[in-house]
């Protein structure tokens, strides 16, 4: 593998900073500030927070998109509730158990086919309300763009809400892709979170282009009480808070976000369309986001992993995973694809 | 209060991000890189570390403070066992809970004059060995230099640690501020760590400079299996880690670390001597790193405060804390010691 | 319904003291003795388990099943570590959450046909072993017989505790009714226990006849250190422990164990004879150990449990549990499938 | 030590079960009857627990001491909340960190010199509400009578419970011997509970003379939210819930609890004038319930304790605790205070 400065498609978590987030980092470098989030640059995350996602919404800077989903799962849940999620949520499966070692969660998993929960999945495990037996479910959680890269249109996603809320449950969205899914569907950020009613937003600034930040973003307060506490005690309050909020308020700047997030999706669109056809790979998952997800022959896929950098998401079918960020260029997808199909033409 | 830059005494976490450090980051960020740890960035500071602590240290950069701590004390913990530490200790104090609330933490806290443990005063609580009503003591942790400023010298340091040995017990060194109390001491950072035979530091970045960034770093590998598990359940690991442990790299290199350490505590020696023969003042903890704590009229504090940021440490005694860092310039000092002079002369 | 003494087909739990155990109790009521387990009752108990299980089982009484199995877990896994399970296990769906909640346990669930895991069935979740996103399964956990009233022969349950061990885990077996398993295979507590590697057991007394009163049973002492620590820190240590241990005592005298459940087995596989061929009505389990569960009409099971108690056990599909206990008499079969057979009539 | 039946002032825990308990078990042992808790026994024990502790108060039976601290202590508490108590508690003190281990709860504790908290004692924790840096106190938490043997009167008590209520603080009471502190104040169980404004009591049966068995019963029901959900979570909830209720009902029965506390702390006074002039001895604390504390020279504590069981409680000091229970006879103390005087003679 090179070890000078290279591309590939693992992660967007393997992406760069955006240049405008580290310029907003070295201005906000400026004299001292109030530390734990009553500095100005906070102050004025606040307001772009609420321009974004309506009047009532509080925003929360974390460190990470696992202490976002732990500290707004535990405000919305009493020390006796659960949360109904997708068996292929990042909270159950790619945070190495925190909601339940740390945060003390019960997750209701539910096997879903493409990642994503409907009304009639949710009730799968949304029962027995009063009974002690059972950890009660009280909070839904989806991911938006999902982990299989697929995505809620907004009548699907506002079914899930309306039906969670008729059970008495709240929402929480797991945003670390929220970008990419506004972008994609072509509306406001506010539009698939507080216009849907979510209650909870964890909203992800890392994949996005930030160097590292996420929040909380509290749409309805009543859903999420102590999230100002829960934050410290889930050893998410960074004390130069201002280096965290002015990445997270850079990417809500002139659409840094959009910018972002539509330039990601376009490059795994671009992917799809240049391998989709290839004899001997089958794209397997609807391409609605940043992610491709295919299978393809083991040979070809050891051969390609020797050039460029992806994983392989399951190991039993050898799917593999190709995920574009802000930074994957055009050349980049060139070369990609066209490695493809010299892998698969060899094989 | 100042809206534009300003400067303070609050706290060493008010100060913005040296220089080199930014730097740092900016370097780091060029084209993709392996996330969560495995980046040449984190390579290079393994090596730092090793050659700062010794051969045997391992290095796990997590976000902040309290998630350092947290993360080395379960990892020094089995379920039932339990921490003794000075009742003024920030893990005790500081954290919002977060060993008891998210760790699942027993802290057995010892009254102590000047926040510093002894052997003795660890017999206090540490006792009771076997049996099953008592959480069993099983780590020591100290705070070096202490949340009041002072400082265990190499051989107080070496008795606690010898004795909780003794007692087959561990050692945990809450080492937010270790460069300030390395630089007092003035010894290398092996001499106060590794050399005494601590077993697990929380190293401080942030308060040394650094944007946001500290690091467990294991001395004594048997002491504390599953660190790179719990960073991960307690929210503490960095996706785009390269980040981080640049600038913690940073801080090692050139000897920064030992720069802004020394610089804050002069700072803080140099307001001392500003200001402890005034009439109605009296310093009141020995200025041994870069805090100076003092008591004076209430009248005197209510006016410097609406001048200067500083907090009052003691409520009931009016005690109030004064907090130099790597960026307090002598005009700081200057300006603040003739300000508390004026006020004091105006009571 | 009746407020008379009466008699149901609900659970097991609805059942008296074995007389044998109460008069246990009465004998142990004999002046003052030792807490927290330090009398002679409880060291008879673990003579006799000893007896029963080998000389390296360790017995450990407690109050409850649910504090059994979280004692047991805590014990066997590592603050980062996991539990693989069936998705129908009560430590999964009839525990209100107790493992995760208050013991921090992360389940791996896996879907089966019967409430059995195979070796292919755990797979489903063991792997990822080294990976930090990944809570790391440390241990399978059975039940015997099942929550579904299926048995795991001895050959399947070897291959679990087979697979699970060359996989580096260890296996727990939740034993509430491990007493109507081994009378149900016709062989001694042992065979289907340690002889097979089970390396800890969570041993039933409630529902075989017993008070209160269950045990975690060590049969592998390396696989759970600290159960003595767990079982206080868990709120299972009974201070007049002696009368706890009488219990299980009496249980293990005289084969009551298997005389209470041998008679609850036989009343299940006799109700079940008596109904199988009723129209209407189908038998949805294998009747394997004490209970029946069969889907009849909507309207008969109303009328019915408006003459006998028992539960729904799934509102899907209408699934209704008829559990037999020790203290189920032929009469009450009679008279309960007769009630069964007129009803179905009516329909 | 004695093998045969014996006596002995080791604990409370040490007596047997009272002989009317034991009949109520007995007389509950008819017939089925519905598990945890939706059955006769335990709806009259309700009533009798309103009718004891007023018409709001609601009774949730748990197994043991510890086990309805934390579950009380958890419905008291939000996630970020903190529990003030005195650090001789027995909740920080004698739990073997169930509080913070499993409940995840964190304990402010105030140093005090006879176990009882006071309005100023309070204060020294009760402190920094809405700073998200320091765990809330949420709870005043005091043992009644308390672990040191002493007593607080009614004022004293009352005087704890205004000053928490006027920090917005609920209080919880620790029961254990709360039969022991009515009958030496000579008060109904409810003067020393309700009627002073307590919102949550945990209801000690085991040391009255049950065999084991407390509750928590919530007095404030706005003030302790999922007790029944708690209970469960817990590990703590009993499945055949009658025999556990009928212990309790027992003890409300004819004044049982009163007659069995009123004999214990007879029997305590009277051992502690047969002892208070001996010369070498001296009581260490005000005899005011059922414990004796005091030092004498420890060659003659050490030929005491071959003949009678007690404990030392301060090695340092070698401070010893003589209890006394509800089946403490006077030839007992009779033989018991020959016995130190013998032994004190001979020193």
């Amino acid at each position: 593998m090179p070890t000078a400065p290279w591309r590939g498609f693992a992660s967007d978590n393997y992406a760069s900073i955006h240049p405008e987030v580290l310029a907003a980092i070295a201005q906000a470098n400026a004299g001292h500030d109030v530390s734990y989030g009553d500095d100005g640059v906070t102050a004025a995350l606040a307001e772009a927070v609420r321009e974004t996602f309506g009047a009532a919404a509080q925003v929360f800077p974390v460190f990470n998109g696992t202490g976002a989903n732990v500290v707004a799962l535990q405000a919305m849940t009493r020390r006796w509730e659960a949360v109904v999620c997708a068996s292929t949520a990042h909270v159950n499966v790619d945070e190495g158990g925190a909601p339940e070692h740390l945060g003390g969660l019960k997750l209701w998993t539910v096997p879903t086919p493409d990642g994503k929960l409907t009304p009639e999945l949710i009730d799968v495990q949304a029962w027995g309300f009063g009974d002690v037996h059972r950890a009660q479910p009280a909070v839904v959680t989806v991911t938006q763009s999902t982990e299989l890269g697929t995505l809620y249109s907004l009548d699907e996603l506002g079914a899930v809400v309306d039906h969670a809320h008729s059970l008495g449950m709240t929402v929480h969205l797991d945003g670390a892709r929220i970008a990419n899914a506004a972008a994609a569907l072509g509306v406001p950020l506010r539009a698939v979170t507080t216009d849907l009613g979510v209650d909870v937003l964890s909203f992800g600034g890392t994949k996005n282009g930030a160097m590292l930040g996420e929040a909380v973003v509290v749409l309805n307060p009543e859903s999420a009480p102590g999230v100002d506490y829960l934050r410290k005690t889930s050893m998410q309050l960074a004390s130069k808070m201002r280096f965290v909020s002015a990445q997270l308020l850079a990417l809500l700047t002139d659409d840094l976000w959009l910018r972002n997030a539509s330039h990601a999706n376009a490059m795994a669109a671009d992917l799809a369309v240049r391998v989709i056809d290839l004899p001997g790979l089958t794209v397997t998952r609807a391409v609605q986001a940043n992610a491709v997800f295919a299978t393809l022959p083991a040979d070809v896929t050891q051969r390609l992993q020797e050039r460029f950098r992806f994983y392989t998401w399951d190991q039993a079918t050898g799917e593999v995973r190709w995920m574009c960020s802000w930074d994957t260029t055009a050349a980049d997808v060139d070369a990609f694809a066209a490695a493809v199909a010299e892998e698969l033409a060899r094989s």
